[in-house]
């Protein structure tokens, strides 16, 4: 057809679509690397833990950078809303379904009190804990200052989606350009899904970049404004430009996964897509140790006229321990996920995870539709 | 293979296989502009109330364009066969669904009364409200010009598929030439799916032009039929015809997506796919103003020997102003489309419609698989 | 990638798949021709029926020869290895699930009377109804001429898998070559699903061509075997090869789309794919003239060693005439066959078959998904 | 787009995904030869009983080699590990769902005795069945030679994923050029499933080879490390290097396509795909021989810290006999699958395995869509 074409669509894929092919080489799972660094602190475990209310308050943040991942308080949050968060967390726990979503508007237009913000940070850092805060753009101007000279070690600036240019009439837009220069410590920005919008934000100064638009399981954002690319296509674009900006500047912007991971399967191929790093958020909430207590919800919800996620019932059955290492008894993926990249690592020979990011994907619809298939049949023999 | 090909396939896609890819550049959802023209006619927001009996009457066509959409009231049903059509929609609402069908065939029948088209125009003009009524193309040489005479605004002619040429032995075929020069007012014609249709339909005179075959909830022609192109490309397609016909004629033809819109990020898409409106059929009959009073029906299905349509059943459970402008404390996007639309230009970085019909979409079957997998894990854990 | 192929894989597509896009030009359905013709044999409706015990026999042939359409009375099944058919059917249908097979097996195995063969051909033909009856390739040569003389007007030679060329060392293979010279009435051979092998059979001098591998409601060869073409690209090829045969020969051998068709969505698409007829067997067993009586059964399934059919329960709610004609006061596409194939015709502005074997398909997976999930979202609201 | 590219994606089937074209000719089912080689061993029939503990005992083996297969016992398993092994397999029987990967964990930390391979390999070969052993490659060293002198025929090397080179700090890889100089039997290697692993397997001197990963139905290996490549892709490319290396080196080294087999039209797709021979895991635990008495498990279950198996529930329904030769009075290709093999053969008119090899395959997703989609439109007439 030489018909005039409008506009053109390529495909994007997601977890469930592809597959790790394994290399030609193996190696023991013992012999891997796994280590993340964000400019130079460096982290064991490639793992962050999601700046939700649900997922890290500060002794759960304590406590995941002991175990050598990078947790991110939320600082637009209720740790930094309320005296005592405990209180407000147990009130949208205990909230019948119908009325949450209400109810949350409601907790979340309470002002952000500044000193709370400090005080959170130097609860942390008190420990000798890693401690990264997330802020939402329109505060970070006022916030980050002061959260670095509370002690935070690394700021995050998050939002649904973060450009290096806003066109706002209400504030001068934040320029991540100024940002970086004014701060001593490390900044990630997010989230970003294209190759062209992470190559400016990398340009601009940042050190880290999170990846990943409505795919994570207390979001609605792709039901309500039919936004996102699927994670897979979004990790190796935004891959792409990071070797590309690390060619022209020599600066090496750690590419961090963030939603949509559940099981061990998909955190193994958001490496082997190109990421650096991967958030956890609705796995932690199965963890004894995180605040939701069996509840998850998406940052987006709080939205006063258009709220974007949902509450979500999660059981916990775990510990922090047990899902980042083991022992397991499991068999689904959902426990000792760091035992589960070592030995994908393994299958394709790749000691490091830059050589686990060189691995070869294939697009392969489903996982495991043969088992799954013959289970069922199993029922009418 | 070089085997002759007695045809070669295209793919065609639907609302569900694809996803908004969000900008460069981001903006403000509040300096967004979502005006929608039909010639010389200026709508506040982009959205058209279905010429279906279930959705529009004269006080829903009053409600809508109070709220600044393009209602358009159905010149071939209830409305212009029945005195009383509330004591009609009744007997519809009421009756079993194993005897609706047959119900309808025979209400349906009923002959259309002149009289009345012009009683309903009256109606609605009388409150300052912009009056476009629907015919099918058998009727128009008959009933347009009355219409005119009557007041209304905008002429739409309807059926499942029309062409610029029909061929009849039963009737002379309508010309749209003539149509157009014979009215003063704008006219709307659909159904259409295809670039070269929507082309011939445009350069025959028309302002607007409906896109969209066997979408719908509550129509079935795909299934009788066989016949109907997804809504992305369908509006892909006609969006490329009315780009042409604007650069060969200076004259901008309207393109509105009718049809399989659900929730907002539907809507969304149908407008980053090149619509410059869409229609509402479904949607607006969970509305309290709604006269389907929790019933649903397609405009094909009263046919008598070949029904193509289902009487559905909808829940009310909104009002029309929350549906349009919310606020909204439900997170699936079946509240607040406007609001979604905003926020989507906003991602996109688009500060007018034109702009948002230029952002990349990608192919990314499936809304959030990622999520709901998670969920349906949940409870094997 | 460069390396070594072992085989490349075209993809193929079934009616679930396509969609048939509409014309230019319309045209009224009053103003179609779709007659079917088998050389010098018109039927006034391209529609043939199964030649399946469930579905035939004498006195549906007889029904729906008066109907216009092709009845095949199945000359290896009960018809002709029973005296009293009707008992036997009532034994098919009166027994259990579980001992459903092997009461076929063993009612299978009981010989073919040639005495009957000739019985039920001239019971049709003393009606004046048109007589068509299946041989399968071993009992041909036998039987053919037997059945040509007791008045047979065409004979169908069907098996799952029919070549031009087949090896075997229990019987000389069945020359089509010489067959087609012996009879002088036409011959329709089945099944086929490749270019090739319906181009190999078409120059034996074949009158038409049955087209379908395994895609039967009561079939499961799918499973069993793992061969088959799915019936869109299967008519598809096959109509290549009718195209390339006629302009070679100057003869037009009819291409029939055999099983799979349950709407009037797949019926119109075999059509739109190239076919000059159908096949309908699940769909007649819905009518209360059918000897099923609310079951159906594939010819496969008999086999004593590897049975590849199941008993399939359908329910009698229609008639034959309502079936192809209707009026119908469903919405389904499953009554009104005819009307249905018209007006799509209609809709593509086709008049005659061959021009509506020329219309456009577009890959467009699954029917309305759109609507369906409406309907889904309802419950949640 | 012109975009850097961090990474190209391939499209890779699996047996759900694919179907078998039938050829130009055909043949009888009873004059093709189904014969499978390892070296000079010739079996009568190419399928594999899997080295797994639920599907395998000496016992089994005997059976299964006497009916033409080739069986290979598990000798990194209870068989012997335990003196009895009935004892322990009851144990896993009978333990509940919830504990029965820790009594896994427990039963497989039990040390292997050398004197029980040799013990299990004499009781096998006493009743002249051929006697193929697995080893895990980290005992292959130590056990091979073992197990050739007391009599095994042939030695299997498996786990997860086997290359050629192996990179560990723990001890010295195994080398499979000296262990094919070392031993005289044919040495069977596993598992692979991409071209260039498969071909430096075949160099280093191996007779077999076994192509699958993460298929099979008691295996969770893809949800786990994401790792894998669906069979018909997997075998095709092996089956690929094979023909390659053939051509090196004149030796003929057998793919044998394990995992992920269900019905009959599975094995079929994979011999369609180029193998030699085909693993039974599943399918063999349904005949009222094997060890697992109604249940199933994976090899890769009992790790000790990411257990990547589950035990899965079958149903003892069937003989080994009927499983592979039937009679059979189901429909659904789960008995005579020997049968089912032969008839797929006929209707490609391949009288060899080899040319079977060569059918054309189509991509056609989902097993009849058509015949289940009427199916359950039965229950809404």
């Amino acid at each position: 057809m030489s018909l005039p074409k409008f506009k053109e669509l390529e495909r994007a894929y997601g977890f469930d679509e592809v597959a790790i092919v394994p290399g030609d080489v193996t190696a023991n799972p013992d012999q891997t690397n796994i280590e993340m660094k964000i400019r130079d602190i460096t982290f064991a475990i490639p793992i962050v833990a999601a700046a939700m209310d649900a997922v890290v308050d500060t002794d759960f943040a304590i406590a995941f950078s002991k175990a050598g991942g990078l947790p991110i308080l939320n600082c637009d949050g209720i740790q930094v809303r309320y005296e005592n968060p405990e209180e407000t967390l147990a009130e949208i726990i205990q909230a019948p379904d119908s009325e949450v979503t209400a109810l949350m508007q409601k907790i979340y237009s309470e002002p952000i009190k500044e000193n709370l913000v400090a005080k959170r940070i130097k609860k942390i850092k008190k420990t000798g804990a890693i401690c990264a805060i997330s802020l939402v753009p329109a505060n970070t101007k006022k916030l980050a200052p002061l959260a670095e000279e509370a002690g935070a070690d690394i700021i995050v600036v998050q939002s649904t989606v973060t450009t290096a240019r806003h066109i706002s009439k209400s504030y001068r837009g934040l320029s991540f350009t100024d940002l970086c220069h004014q701060l001593h410590v490390p900044v990630i920005v997010g989230n970003a899904v294209t190759y062209s919008s992470a190559l400016e934000l990398m340009r601009t100064g940042i050190d880290g970049l999170l990846v990943g638009i409505g795919p994570g399981a207390a979001c609605t954002t792709r039901e309500v404004l039919g936004v996102g690319v699927p994670q897979v296509t979004a990790t190796i674009d935004c891959a792409a430009a990071r070797d590309v900006y690390f060619k022209e500047s020599g600066r090496y912007v750690s590419v961090i996964t963030d939603g949509g991971i559940r099981i061990g399967s998909d955190m193994c191929k958001a490496f082997a897509a190109g990421a650096d790093g991967v958030v956890f958020g609705s796995i932690l909430t199965r963890a004894a140790e995180a605040p939701g207590k069996g509840y998850h919800w998406g940052m987006s919800q709080p939205s006063a006229t258009l709220p974007r996620g949902t509450r979500i019932r999660t059981t916990v059955n775990s510990t922090l321990e047990r899902i980042l290492f083991g022992p397991s008894s499991r068999t689904d993926g959902t426990e000792n996920y760091v035992g589960a990249l070592r030995n994908s690592m393994g299958v394709c020979g790749a000691l490091t995870m830059r050589e686990f990011q060189k691995s070869k994907l294939v697009i392969a619809p489903s996982i495991k539709t043969e088992g799954k298939y013959f289970q069922a049949l199993q029922h009418s023999y």
